[in-house]
């Protein structure tokens, strides 16, 4: 177990405001949150007068680069302070990100798994998205968010929210959301790339996707497989794939929505598991070495999608609320 | 031109306040908005003394009857004071409300459209649902809103703004939001009924729609084509096809999304054109005899769906910007 000093909001920003020359980094595979977390902390630090770069993310994708391009720290920059932004542990640093992985000096996060593995910790786990957690700290830092700033973290909210649909969806999220617009958060364009656009190649793996879903223990299990085929056939790129583990899990039935993934081969998958809240995901995960939240956690495992539709068929009865159960 | 004593928030609270015995209507093809909003007012004049019921329409759906079902009329009750919800034109009444056209005493309602009907009018244009004009009146005339009033409003918000992720969105509207969730608004079952579940027909039909989508002209038109055969075999109700013509338009290269369906037989078909600002959807519906508004019309054909497609492939060339045409 680490052991990390706790700090509060207010603390947090007079930490901040008392040094600089600032890296910020982001998790692996990275989404709106830690992304937009970290375009508008860097943001806001500059222009507060540090130093504050964020360190260049190569699993970036074209989804979110924009929001966050401008921020990349230039070669050379030698950094003071390390900030992680939304990354439960140092497991999820990107390869590239090794040489950082002791030498974090402040977590500013919202998972409740966080392993406290930075120097100081900031932890607001009943946020929805760490995108609230910055703003109430830029506020009690600055006083306000500028419209650059507003940007960024309206990008983090509604990332983590589905645009504000989720079960984790707060009222403090919708106030924090209703202040960005007015601080001048382009939402309007945001919403529109974010929620309302689908790719063709992402409306192709979808129908694909829903033509092969199969059911389970009275419909209340939904299982969706994709193939790097499928992948392939359908032109479909890591960012079509977003948000696609949340599509069986959506059908009025289904209590448990599992989405098996091939990665690099046949028998290198990944799971997802989407839940209600009478079926606890994380549980599941658990038992095949993975994790997450009570209403979604996922896992990878060196086995076919066949096989570990199996072993998740054998297992999956004792989650079940006992009325389903066989 | 109608005439109509226009009054203010503070006002239509006054109004309330001082009378008795409410009808409340809503609009034709009702959605969450008419029928949260009825609720809601006549559940907060019940808890403030009044009598106060919504009239029943017969063209209510599943979707939101729970809403609103504890609420209709009982036989033979005799209203003094009728008032309308969200509805801009008595045009919009079902035709089982044609007695109550001329006798209309209050409107609130946010269609600049409004044809000021009623006696007394309540009009606010600038908020996205009649749900948060309810809300601020409410407010003023009680100080609060209950959890059963909060739930109607949310219901509401969310059916005309899609969960906050329209253009009409504002930030008021995710303020209103925030605070009826303090109050006590179930929202997670609200989401998760109205935003995040699809029926398994809906996935159906969703997945043979995305399969059979067809491309033109560099990728900016799409054209869906739902025979009834497809809506047979996936089992779709017509909740399930709530919004299915909105499919084709969300693909990112697409100007103008087409969607085709045959109603009664093969040579009975209903077009519905969804367009970018680029490509004026109502001019194109209009060569077909329809109509509609600049990014959204309609038209329908007595003639099958490969005729109509060949038709429209012929003249949408002229409705295309430039550089797109053949």
């Amino acid at each position: 177990m680490n052991s990390s000093i706790i700090l509060t909001a207010a603390q947090t920003a007079d930490w901040l405001d008392k040094r600089d020359r600032f890296l910020l980094l982001t998790h692996r595979r990275p989404d709106g949150d830690t992304l937009g977390c970290a375009a508008a902390l860097a943001q806001a630090l500059q222009e507060y007068g540090k130093t504050a770069y964020v360190l260049y993310n190569p699993e970036v994708t074209p989804r979110y680069s924009r929001f966050v391009d401008s921020f990349w720290s230039p070669d050379g920059y030698a950094p003071e302070y390390v900030i992680t932004v939304d990354t439960a542990s140092t497991e999820l640093f990107p390869e590239e990100y090794e040489q950082y992985k002791d030498a974090v000096s402040l977590c500013i996060d919202h998972h409740p798994s966080n392993t406290l593995y930075a120097e100081f910790t900031y932890l607001d786990a009943s946020c929805a998205s760490c995108g609230e957690i910055i703003y109430d700290i830029l506020i009690r830092l600055k006083g306000n968010v500028s419209t650059k700033s507003a940007e960024g973290l309206y990008v983090a909210l509604t990332s983590d929210t589905g645009c504000f649909v989720f079960a984790n969806t707060t009222a403090n999220t919708l106030r924090v959301a209703s202040l960005l617009i007015d601080a001048g958060a382009p939402y309007r364009e945001i919403n529109k790339l974010l929620f309302r656009m689908k790719a063709h190649s992402r409306i192709k793996i979808e129908g694909m996707i829903y033509s092969g879903i199969e059911f389970h223990y009275d419909g209340a299990v939904a299982i969706s497989t994709i193939t790097r085929g499928m992948i392939e056939e359908a032109g479909a790129t890591e960012d079509d794939l977003d948000d696609i583990s949340s599509l069986p899990g959506s059908i009025d039935s289904v209590l448990a929505g599992i989405t098996i993934r091939e990665l690099t081969g046949e028998r290198d998958c990944k799971v997802s598991v989407r839940s209600s809240p009478a079926v606890s995901s994380n549980e599941i995960c658990a038992r095949f070495g993975g994790g997450g939240h009570p209403m979604a956690g996922g896992f990878s495992l060196k086995a076919s999608i066949p096989e570990i539709k199996k072993m998740l068929l054998e297992v999956l009865p004792e989650y079940l609320p006992k009325a389903l159960k066989p």
